[in-house]
């Protein structure tokens, strides 16, 4: 079955997104088609948006869902006639959380993800500046600004890591690669030696990391499954005899990687609440 | 007036912090000190937060708020008894959809920001590769698998803005920086020339871009507000020329960047929902 889904805001719609995109997981039989409407911050965006909502409602057979995160009450209202089934996300919470805290709200558009306070933001800039300067082995001197170093080998997922963190929380990730090189030695690289308490090391099931490669570069010495066993038991030894904390990454995503790296690592975002 | 907040999840916490940030802004006379709580995925963990919050509940005036995305009925059953105000979020929405779509709901911990369809998470962090092999020029003789380029001068906001629509919607996003060397022919530089239905311009303000390159380089040549003028005038009177469509960034966030550049370029999202 497939239904269409509508998410509307007056910013981004990033919060309406994702509170459609959690929900609607919950439901898997369905298949959802997604249509997105940000910035919807005047009367006449908010009609066009109920008269489009309307000709799905028409040529479908039933009303599609409106994942609204609408700020200002009067196009709340303008929304809520339209024909789709209207969850409203202002409405549902605004009131219990009212109540707690004693206050009024003061509904402003555009605000969960706009620059906001201004430090923060220039923070998250520089942190993605840093980790682009200091991907892939790079810079690797000067580590002493890094709030983590990312270590493992090829193809584990360091580098989207690296950015998702700097992105999102404003921390200053680095990231060095394991290759061959490095285990020759079975100490660890000199640049590593030095901010050995910032180290964090990601791992993979051979069996991944074989899919990844092959596709990356079919038929290689390096997407072999003896180079890639032979990596991944260097690393991972190199892991445990420095002490250096690590995760297995098979089968999560760079969210996932990123909020369990930070949780194990005692990192703290940059972005204020 | 400070606060503590928990946001509390089975997953990443993605979505609990995403829904208790937006609620949060709008009430912008409280502080919030915000304590996350990913991965609570087990009676023993939903435990152990519960005893953390009422710690702050005992040693703070007032009751921590609690945004909650746990699925599983049992743990948030369990989360319940603790002396926080628990906003719940599968609570609040869960039974409404149910009714709408006339099916029972699956609840499945992690399932909004885990890896998913893995062609779909695939095709993110190969656009990422892609983003960082085209950031800032690199690799412009071959732009024919780019879904986007973005085009402005130094410090407009256009790699961050290319790595959060890769990451994010899988977005093939390449940048290329606009400098003197390409103002002098007043036409658009080859690379440009040749894939120029993809270009997206970034402008922005004289005085907000004087303080960033300031920062970055203070009393260089670059940062002076002559050579800025001159090249923001430069820029803007090539795009329209060229009939590029671009956007002013001055008081845009990168994620307000890439919502309306996907919005204006009609860019549809790589990631399913």
């Amino acid at each position: 079955m497939t239904k269409t889904v509508f998410f509307i805001s007056d910013g981004t719609g990033i919060t309406a997104e994702t509170l459609g995109h959690t929900l609607l997981t919950q439901f898997p039989t369905f298949t959802f088609e997604a249509v997105r409407l940000p910035f919807t911050n005047t009367r006449d965006k908010v009609k066009q948006a109920v008269e489009r909502i309307n000709r799905i409602a028409c040529s479908e057979d039933s009303a599609p869902l409106v994942f609204s995160t609408l700020t200002d009450p009067l196009l709340r209202d303008h929304l809520s006639i339209c024909r789709g089934e209207v969850i409203d996300f202002f409405a549902a919470f605004t009131n219990p959380i009212e109540q707690i805290l004693g206050l009024k709200s003061a509904p402003v558009a555009g605000r969960s993800h706009g620059i906001g306070n201004l430090n923060a933001y220039s923070s998250r800039i520089d942190a993605v500046q840093f980790s682009l300067q200091h991907d892939d082995g790079s810079a690797s001197r000067d580590y002493s600004q890094a709030d983590i170093i990312l270590t493992g080998v090829s193809r584990t997922g360091k580098t989207p890591t690296c950015l998702y963190l700097a992105l999102h929380f404003g921390i200053q990730a680095a990231n060095y690669p394991l290759t061959d090189e490095n285990f020759g030695t079975k100490i660890l690289p000199d640049p590593l030696q030095a901010e050995c308490s910032k180290l964090f090391g990601l791992t993979i099931a051979p069996e991944r990391l074989y899919q990844i490669r092959q596709e990356r570069r079919p038929n290689s010495a390096y997407a072999t499954m003896e180079q890639i066993r032979r990596e991944l038991r260097a690393a991972e030894s190199l892991f445990r005899r420095a002490g250096i904390p690590y995760l297995n990454i098979t089968n999560f995503s760079i969210e996932e990687i990123a909020a369990s790296v930070m949780q194990q690592a005692s990192l703290m975002s940059k972005n204020l609440i």
